[in-house]
């Protein structure tokens, strides 16, 4: 065992109480009234990275919440260098939703820590911010140039990354980029995700009568806006399951044979989907199995609707709108604007001519793939089968990552997606938690990887 | 102009400024955290009672906000006796649903009084409290015995009303029930009610998974709730816009040609409707025209929806659970208790077994008629003409006032509805008005019903 790996065995209890005080600051950033929240949690992590010695902390001020930058070079010209990505924003979360404690007072309990962003992502950014730490600690160096660009806008959709990252490409350049923010299906067999999905997403507004009426004056001869979005929306999946927007599928790469043998090695089965769902029946695309649902076709998903009166009671009102969120997990080779722009024709040509709808195609990312027979992704295996004792399995991740393309694009270096979560760890869900074991294992695994990375593995 | 028109004139203004006092409280029945303006606006309103001379004045309570009762039998033994019905208990508003002003907080613009509960119904309820002030004022006497039954819980269902009618047969007798609580077409042309429709209400919820999910990792998968609960919405009306549960219109007493041709003359005409709905076309059931449809033919409207993230952001979720509020309204024959079953049975019948779904009949009334050749009607259509200088036309209203069946039942007594609203008031909805005109008018056209009864007419 190496020194760093000896410095995380005596500091683990410490860094699990820094993790605690990130998990205790409100970085959602969708809502605009925690923008101080996120803004405090970027200033919590520059000062880290301060503290534990990376040169040259910067918050980035974007149109909306910052990006943080932080490099250490003292590997030296001739050294690798590794970009480090992560998020510091999370998602909404009240205790209302259904948690066991306040999702911003983290808890520890039977080995996992419950809080709102504790695996997506502050625990699985923190790993690498900690492996650094153990490297640099104690007069210590790495063996690898590093620098990390921490975001806070990944869960409205990284809207200032995408440029960030292009007008940027000298101060970025990076060997490989290496992203925390996935997660595997078991803590005991290490994964490797290869393939991510693509994100489009999109607003429905749907007006009626200019103003909520009563409906025993008006009801039965204005088109009610909750009953006409209701038929729109019904009319989004055919009756089989699959999307019924026309041309959806058009650009879709098939699974070759090959790939759906190697999906169902890692696949989730049945079973576990029951168990991880609690959900009554299996739903979805006819002539796939759940595994392939999931991760390896695309979805058009309701992620919200409303309209009308919906607090407990009653209130005999015909509204005049009603409004829906949808997004569409993309797989390649779709196109985001092709397909928002596909949903929202279709949704605008249903539109009955009774009510007024409005759709907006909010943003996008493409479907994103990682070469799994790079030297990077060697170093990557050896780092997991290091830190697990296992050798680590590659799968499909059903969730989006805009800026795995960006990195691809832009800087020209390949991208690993060192997941250090696990599937049901209730990232976007109440009651998320993040195992204690894997926030062990995974800066013990990124030390390995820096280390196998520098030794040119 | 009697001794107690007189005082109207002398006092109106005092009149409004305490009908002003009474709208700002919020009584909201539906909502628990405002049971005690409830109860403090039956407090008050029991406080004018006793002030105007009014005996017996009760605050009765039920299972959940009180009944307020008083009465005045100083006409004696061989007088006539009205009972009065209102209700002091409002609809749900806040200034962020689209009010100009706090709707608490009335303002008086352009000869209309704006605030929540304005028209529906204090200011109805409150017109007939100062007809009989005007004509108890200075030791007067009113022509016939008098009794109030205002209740606070109007608004959701007169849940505890019909069985306090029921158990107080003797103290409610009456020879004549009037109820202020609808509204006319124009302020111009007064009109009398004489159908109003019932009224079923039901919850439906619909359970997809145990927990709201990541829609990344597990759309595609399971059958998205939202989009579940749209798909059963969509098919409770046909494409043609009548309702598809099976049997719904069995009992629906057929239109007369007479009646249809009588409805015709009052009827909303499309440009009034364009210009009151502002919605884009009109929609409703084939066959008949829209004050058919709003008054003549029952109707299944949905008061509200709701499932998933649906603030301002976006929060890419697979959501656990979405509800509806659904009321239909209905016409002679249909019974609310079999309509609702009927209703039920077909959403489950419908709903797919990848959720799970509950429907919840919260209440019922029957529509109800009002013989308009009675002697009791004739003294309302002259205290019209008295008030109004015209003679009332005879309409039927959409909405319901689940109390009149049990008084015609209950009290085998005549009821006239003695709107003293107009349709676009604007209840149920932001900027809920009460035209001062209609206040005036309303006061002094109750002390010629009062007195017209009391003259035998």
């Amino acid at each position: 065992m190496s020194q760093a790996h000896d410095y995380v065995k005596s500091n683990f209890e410490q860094f699990k109480g820094q993790l605690f005080d990130l998990l205790r600051i409100p970085s959602i950033s969708t809502s605009a009234e925690h923008a101080g929240e996120v803004q405090r949690a970027a200033e919590w992590l520059a000062a880290d990275l301060e503290r534990i010695g990376m040169h040259s902390v910067e918050i980035i001020p974007t149109g909306r919440h910052p990006i943080i930058y932080a490099e250490w070079m003292g590997a030296g010209e001739g050294a690798k260098t590794i970009l480090i990505y992560g998020h510091y924003d999370v998602q909404p979360a009240l205790k209302s939703d259904g948690w066991a404690n306040e999702p911003f007072d983290p808890v520890e309990r039977d080995g996992f820590i419950y809080a709102r962003g504790a695996s997506d992502d502050k625990g699985q950014v923190f790993a690498h911010i900690k492996a650094v730490e153990a490297l640099l600690a104690n007069g210590g160096k790495s063996p690898v140039n590093i620098k990390f660009v921490i975001e806070g806008e990944e869960e409205i959709g990284s809207t200032h990354l995408g440029d960030f990252v292009a007008n940027n490409k000298a101060k970025l350049a990076a060997d490989v980029c290496v992203i925390s923010d996935s997660g595997m299906p078991t803590p005991e067999q290490p994964s490797i995700v290869y393939a991510l999905r693509g994100l489009t997403t999109l607003e429905i507004e749907v007006f009626g009568p200019a103003t909520d009426l009563h409906s025993g004056t008006y009801g039965g001869s204005v088109h009610n806006p909750v009953q006409a979005l209701a038929e729109i929306i019904a009319q989004l999946h055919n009756p089989d399951g699959s999307i019924a927007v026309p041309n959806f599928y058009d650009d879709v790469l098939p699974l070759s044979d090959e790939e759906r043998t190697e999906l169902q090695k890692t696949g989730m089965t049945e079973a576990v989907w029951r168990q991880t769902t609690g959900a009554p029946k299996p739903w979805g695309e006819p002539g796939f199995a759940t595994h392939e649902r999931t991760g390896a076709r695309p979805t058009l998903e309701i992620n919200g609707m409303a309209g009308g009166y919906y607090e407990p009671g009653f209130k005999t009102v015909l509204p005049a709108k009603a409004w829906a969120k949808i997004s569409c997990r993309l797989v390649a080779n779709q196109d985001p604007e092709v397909i928002g722009g596909l949903v929202r024709d279709y949704i605008m040509n249903i539109s009955p001519a009774t009510v007024r709808t409005e759709v907006t195609v909010v943003r996008g990312a493409p479907a994103a793939f990682v070469d799994i027979r790079t030297p990077e992704m060697k170093a990557a295996i050896s780092a997991y089968e290091q830190g697990w004792g296992k050798k680590p399995v590659f799968m499909r991740e059903g969730g989006s990552i805009p800026v795995v393309s960006d990195f691809q694009k832009e800087l020209s270096a390949p991208v690993i997606l060192m997941g250090l979560g696990l599937n049901d760890d209730g990232a976007h869900s109440p009651n998320e938690h993040f195992m204690v074991e894997m926030f062990r294992k995974g800066i013990n695994t990124a030390i390995y990887f820096y280390e196998a990375i520098g030794a040119g593995e």
